[in-house]
């Protein structure tokens, strides 16, 4: 399936920390670029991800922010 | 000012297309990897930046989504 | 590719109205069911969608609200 | 109140899972189509919820992503 | 009807600023205290708003952030 | 930093909640007017709040609703 969110970048999976809800998953892109998404974990069950999943990071285009210095 | 927002990478403007109330930015943050931010013309223009403004990306952990194969 | 987003839900294209950023698109989930998308115009493109394509309207469980009387 | 949250739909409250923070709320739109959101648990009191409560949720169109084969 | 959204503070109407699809609506929450909300301009003409209406600014706690110097 | 995010509003933090993953961050803006924000845990410890701390509250404008009686 194809997403109409702009943004997908290829990552890994570093860490998963989880409680019955929620899930902290931190995605590592590059050398010292990384990401970290929030999902529920019945989510992070059903990707079936563990530490060291090759993963897409997917981010829509309204939700993206600007800072300038 | 720090922002709670844990995501923030540091981009380059490639291309900003506007019209009178949204803008469409194209940030690179490495050879290949883009990102697209979509905000409002009047943000993009109190922000002042143009194409080559080094910025920052920022996107909030609970709008990021993981994809897998 | 499976997304993480939880709420994945078949639909069909009934009307796409875009201008040169964005474009809302309104979906028919059933009979009297219908959801809009706003996503980029270069999104619609992209994913090759006109009126009557089969598709699915996907939204990250955090996104979701409940109203009550 | 109406909401300028263009996606309104009914549904009946199938489960609630939550823990002292965040609740996970399933919903079902009919028969075989559900929807999950993630609301604060405080929320969830607020608006007196229970499994069988008819309610409606509600999803702001430019949280909708679309997605295609 | 009551909403999930946990942030629903009393506004009015200062500015209406809109295209074909997105309405830019900038609202006054007190003296000198202002929100600028991006909706459809669908969304915005169903509301039947006017510069000096009465209305309610409403955020899910998931999409604030906070800021810190 | 200046952040693209068009609504950023001064509060003090009034209370906070937390688990592992998650925090409730509630913020007084003025006498009676207070916003909820959910961040991650480990972002309401890296900007080191407490109660009583002078923050800001910020909000991209994609993220507001609006609603009217």
């Amino acid at each position: 399936m194809q997403v109409s969110a702009r943004n997908q970048l290829a990552g890994t999976v570093k860490e998963i920390k989880q409680d019955d809800i929620m899930a902290e998953v931190t995605l590592q892109l590059a050398d010292g670029v990384e990401l970290v998404a929030v999902i529920t974990a019945s989510s992070a069950q059903r990707l079936n991800i563990s530490v060291g999943s090759q993963v897409y990071v997917i981010v829509k285009s309204t939700d993206v922010m600007i800072g300038a210095d």
